[in-house]
């Protein structure tokens, strides 16, 4: 399955990410560049997100998730 | 409907509001006594889960939000 990569560089762009979760895609989400109080806002949103939806999320290494949906 | 009311203390008790929101029930949540950074994080969290739900968030008064799912 493929797998998308994300790296927002604004919020409004969280939406896409939840957008792919939605149709069940596995994303990874790259906050590596971002500051610190947007990365958190993105995390928790998308959290919000997958919990919502069943799904997992990972942290891989530093600042970067792996999420998934059933 | 019945509105549930939640006033959440801390950052574990926002799954018991998006196990409601994913039961399609209405909710308030007041984050009026939580510090800022706390009352964004649950904020977010359901604001996530509430756009993976095709929900809404509206502001009543200040930090009052009324959520519902379709």
């Amino acid at each position: 399955m493929k797998v998308i990569i994300h790296q927002p560089s604004k919020f409004d762009e969280t939406a896409t990410i939840v957008d792919n979760l939605k149709n069940r895609k596995p994303v990874v989400i790259n906050l590596e560049t971002l500051i610190l109080i947007l990365a958190r806002k993105i995390f928790d949103f998308c959290s919000g997100a997958l919990y919502a939806l069943d799904g997992q999320i990972q942290k891989s290494i530093k600042r970067y998730f792996y999420t998934c949906t059933k």
